[in-house]
C-alpha cells in the first residue's frame, strides 16, 4: 500500500488555498483594511494542517474524494478550520497576550496592521467561519466546531496557558492545556470531515479517538521544535517558550521522554484508526508527518 | 390598543436574563476565570434590547408568545444576540480600541480580569453564541447573525468607526458607520426572530426595514445622550465621544437635526410594520422606547 504523501499534501494545499481566496473577502472590498488584515495572516504560509485533516476526516468514511464533487463540498468546512486557526494566532500574538513580533517569519498581524485592526481581524475571522458552516456544513458540524472552540475546547486551553506561565505545573495540567489549547480543533477537524461525509457513531467515535490523539502528538513536536528548531525552520525564534516560561513537555519530561510520548500517541491514533482499513490511509500519513515535521 | 411596555420589558428581562444564567456556564467550571469574566460583561446590567428585539420579532409573525413552549424556543437565540453584543463591547472597550476604564458604571472587563483574559472572554462569548444558534435555531438563523456580525456588518462599520475618529467624515460614511457598526446586529435581532416564527418572505422584508430604520435610530439617540447625558444615566462620562474625536450625528448635524432625523427614522420603522397589525404592537412600543430612553 504506497500512499503519496508529498503530492497529496500538495494537490490539497492548493485546494485550500484556492477555496480560502474564494471565500475571503477581496483584499480590497471596503472596508479594505480588515480583509487585508484577515488576508495577510491566513496567505501566512501555514501548513493547512486543520483543512486536510478535514478533508482526511471525510476519505475515512468515504473513501478518497475526486476533485471536483465531493471535495468542493468539504473544501468550505477546511477553510472555516483554516480561519479559526488563525484566529486563534492572530489573537495569541497581541501583545497582551504572547506578544509575539514574528510567526512564520513574517511580522504577525499587530505589527503590521495596529492592534486595533489585528483584534478585529482575529474576530472577522471567526465570524467568517462560523458564516461558511452555516452556508456550506450542518447544524451538527457548527456545534462540534463550537465547542471545540470554547471555553471547554481551545479557549480553555489558552485561558489555562497563560495562567500557568512560570509556574510549576503538574503532568495533569500540562495535558489539560495541551488537550484543550491545541487538539480540540484538530480533532474536530477530522471529526467535521467525517461528519459531512456521513460518519456512523462507530465510526465517529474511533476517529474523533485518533484525533485527539494526533492533537495531543502534534502539540509535544511543537514544543520539541521549540526546543531545537532554528528560526529558519519555524519562522520563531526557537526558544521563545522558555523565554516566556511557557509549561511546554520538553520542559517537564525531558527531550527523550517527549518524542517517546509523541511517538506512541501517533501509534495510538493509528491503532484507533485500524478499523477503517485503507480509507483511513491518509489519515495514517498525516500521522507520520506530524511526528516528523521540522517546522 | 394599550400595550404596557413597561411590564412587557420586565418580564422579558427576567427571562432573558433567566436563560442567559442557563446558557453561560457556571462561574467555577474551570477554568473559571474566563467563565467569571464572560458573566461580568453579560450581567453588567444591559438593557437586553437585542434579545427583546428578537421576541418581539417573532411575536410581529406568530402573535403574543406564551411563557413556556414558545418562548423557551427562542430564548437561545435572544441570549446568543446578547452574547455577540457584550463581546462588542468588551473589545471595543480595550486599550487598543476605545480605551474605556467604565461602562454602565461598572469597571470594564479589561479593568477587573486584564487584558488577556478581556480578549478571550469577547472570543469566547462569540464562539458560544453561535454554539448555541447552532443547537436551538437554524442554518439560516446563523447565516443571517455571521452575515450580521462580520466585516459586511458590524466589524465593518467598527472599523470605518476607528479609521474616521479625529476627522471629518461626510455624511454618507457617518451612515455607513450607524448602519454597519449598530443597525446590523439590531436588525439581525429582529429578522433571527421573524425566522424562527416562519416568517413568509414579504413579511421577512417588511420586519428586516423596520430593523434597519430602528438601528440606525438608536445609534443617533446614543451619539445625542452621549452628548446630554449625565455619567449617574449613562454609566459612562457624558461627552466621551468628543474627547475620543469619534465621529457622530450631533457632532455633524447638530442636535436639533439630530433628534429630527432619529424620530423621522421611527416613524419609518412604524410605517414599514403597518402591514402586521397589531401584532407588530411590541416591536411599535420598543421603536418609541428606543428614541424616549434616557440610557
Amino acid at each position: 500500500m504506497s500512499f503519496d504523501l508529498a503530492a497529496y499534501l500538495a494537490d490539497l494545499r492548493r485546494e485550500v488555498d484556492a477555496a480560502l481566496d474564494r471565500h475571503l473577502p477581496p483584499k480590497d472590498a471596503p472596508p479594505a483594511a480588515i480583509h487585508e488584515a484577515m488576508r495577510y495572516s491566513v496567505f501566512a504560509g501555514g501548513k493547512r494542517l486543520r483543512p486536510i485533516l478535514v478533508i482526511a476526516g471525510a476519505e475515512a468514511v468515504r473513501g478518497r474524494v475526486e476533485e471536483g464533487g465531493t471535495l468542493n463540498r468539504i473544501l468550505p468546512t477546511a477553510c472555516a478550520l483554516e480561519l479559526i486557526h488563525t484566529y486563534s494566532l492572530v489573537h495569541d500574538d497581541l501583545p497582551a497576550m504572547d506578544d509575539d513580533d514574528y510567526r512564520r517569519g513574517r511580522l504577525t498581524n499587530h505589527k503590521v496592521f495596529g492592534e486595533a485592526i489585528a483584534i478585529l481581524a482575529g474576530d472577522a475571522l471567526l465570524t467568517l467561519a462560523f458564516g461558511l458552516l452555516a452556508e456550506h456544513a450542518s447544524l451538527e458540524v457548527v456545534k462540534e466546531v463550537a465547542r471545540a472552540a470554547g471555553t471547554f475546547g481551545m479557549i480553555g486551553g489558552q485561558v489555562v496557558d497563560i495562567q500557568s506561565e512560570g509556574k510549576s505545573v503538574d503532568a495533569e495540567t500540562l495535558e489539560y492545556i495541551h488537550r484543550h489549547k491545541t487538539a480540540a480543533l484538530i480533532r474536530a477537524s477530522l471529526v467535521s470531515g467525517a461528519m459531512l461525509a456521513g460518519a456512523s457513531p462507530a465510526i465517529f467515535k474511533v476517529i474523533g479517538e485518533a484525533g485527539t490523539h494526533l492533537g495531543l502528538a502534534f502539540q509535544i513536536v511543537d514544543d520539541i521544535l521549540d526546543v531545537e528548531g532554528s528560526l529558519e525552520e519555524l519562522g520563531k525564534t526557537a526558544g521563545s517558550d522558555r523565554r516566556k516560561k511557557k509549561v511546554t513537555y520538553p520542559e517537564h519530561f525531558g527531550l527523550e521522554t517527549s518524542r517517546i510520548k509523541a511517538k506512541s500517541l501517533i501509534e495510538d491514533a493509528k491503532a484507533a484508526l485500524r478499523p477503517l482499513g485503507p480509507r483511513a490511509e491518509p489519515i495514517r500519513a498525516l500521522a507520520d508527518f506530524i511526528f516528523q515535521r521540522r517546522s
